[in-house]
């Protein structure tokens, strides 16, 4: 198995510059400079991103809009639709399996879990709220391997631990909690208070923007 | 008013070192390797991180817990509790109004806005719904400096655009579009899908863990 060196900053940025190719027609030619300023990225941080993947580009011609979306699909594994599994179908959980995010060809709400009883057996959007206690069992059944927490903080980990029990290998965690999960689990926490502590850091304050910090834009 | 070089992930680092303070008891005092392993953030780090904001710890003795705390939230403006407006008030806005992070100390909802006559005027969660065309007017009389956005893509900018017309300074963004505002407007995306296909990158290589970028453990 190949060992990627790619910063985890080089995997965000291909996956705006996949959402930016994707509203261009398939068989235009950008130069690296276009690219470059249309998605506010340095052009050669670009290209450093694409030759951690073996991508150069035609040198002097840029870039194939097609081609390189068929690239960086390749790279991030959308090739294949991912099923998703959503724990907890409080307000937030149920406000995801309607986020039409996850209705595009690339990811599917297959399976959802509550531990309410009055929640399990009931259909949401077109899914059903099966027992937290059968996610074990479930997940390999529906090939599932990226689960979504979205319980509150004090169920998170007993969340996760049956993800993992069931062969998950990314978490996607909206608990404001940090979870414990084993090296070959890859865990993304969405903090919101975080992110509402980060803006609050820069109101009224003068600062310095960063444009090769992609984080400044997109975090 | 001072100009701040660091960088934003040091300010996400301040957030997750406040979150791990605020579950220690006031009085005790953490050796720097203690409180290194305990976040998962190398020393040095650390130690760069608040120097930044010029503070040194007690050198060879580690961190008074409440002292750091304090400096923390004066350093994020986190002294004061910051109102909150949100437009759109789908399922996603009604789950976000009833999130249990923002029911703290620190942040507050105190308007929510909608364009859909069915919905202007209700109460949810506590919070009246307002027409889209009052934000301008309504934002600076409750003192509102942060804006969160959870309309379709199609209505985001034109949300961004009467928040910037009542004066915002941040908006917190869960439409999947980049929203274009001047400069003195900080947007912090929340892109759900870019973390799903970041979790699908992961699934099933093998990967280097680099604990100095935090953005891999936090984003």
């Amino acid at each position: 198995m190949l060992i990627f060196k790619a910063p985890e900053v080089t995997v965000q940025r291909l996956s705006l510059y996949l959402r930016a190719l994707e509203k261009l027609p398939n068989n235009s030619v950008l130069s690296s400079k276009q690219f470059s300023k249309w998605i506010g990225v340095p052009d050669n941080q670009i290209r450093k991103d694409l030759a951690y993947f073996g991508y150069f580009g035609i040198r002097g011609r840029g870039y194939k809009v097609e081609k390189l979306k068929e690239e960086i699909i390749r790279i991030l594994s959308l090739n294949q639709k991912k099923e998703l599994a959503i724990v907890g179908v409080g307000k937030l959980g149920t406000a995801l399996l309607a986020y039409p995010g996850f209705k595009k060809d690339k990811f599917q709400v297959k399976l959802a879990f509550d531990n309410n009883p009055e929640k399990i057996g009931k259909t949401l959007e077109g899914v059903k709220v099966h027992d937290v206690e059968k996610i074990p069992r479930l997940l390999p059944r529906y090939k599932v391997k990226i689960g979504i927490i979205t319980t509150p903080a004090s169920a998170a980990q007993y969340a996760a631990n049956k993800l993992i029990e069931g062969k998950v290998e990314g978490i996607l965690n909206f608990a404001p909690i940090r979870l414990i999960t084993p090296d070959n689990v890859r865990v993304k926490n969405v903090d919101l208070s975080m992110l509402l502590e980060i803006l609050s850091f820069y109101l009224s304050r003068n600062y310095q923007l960063d444009l090769s910090d992609l984080s400044l834009a997109r975090v």
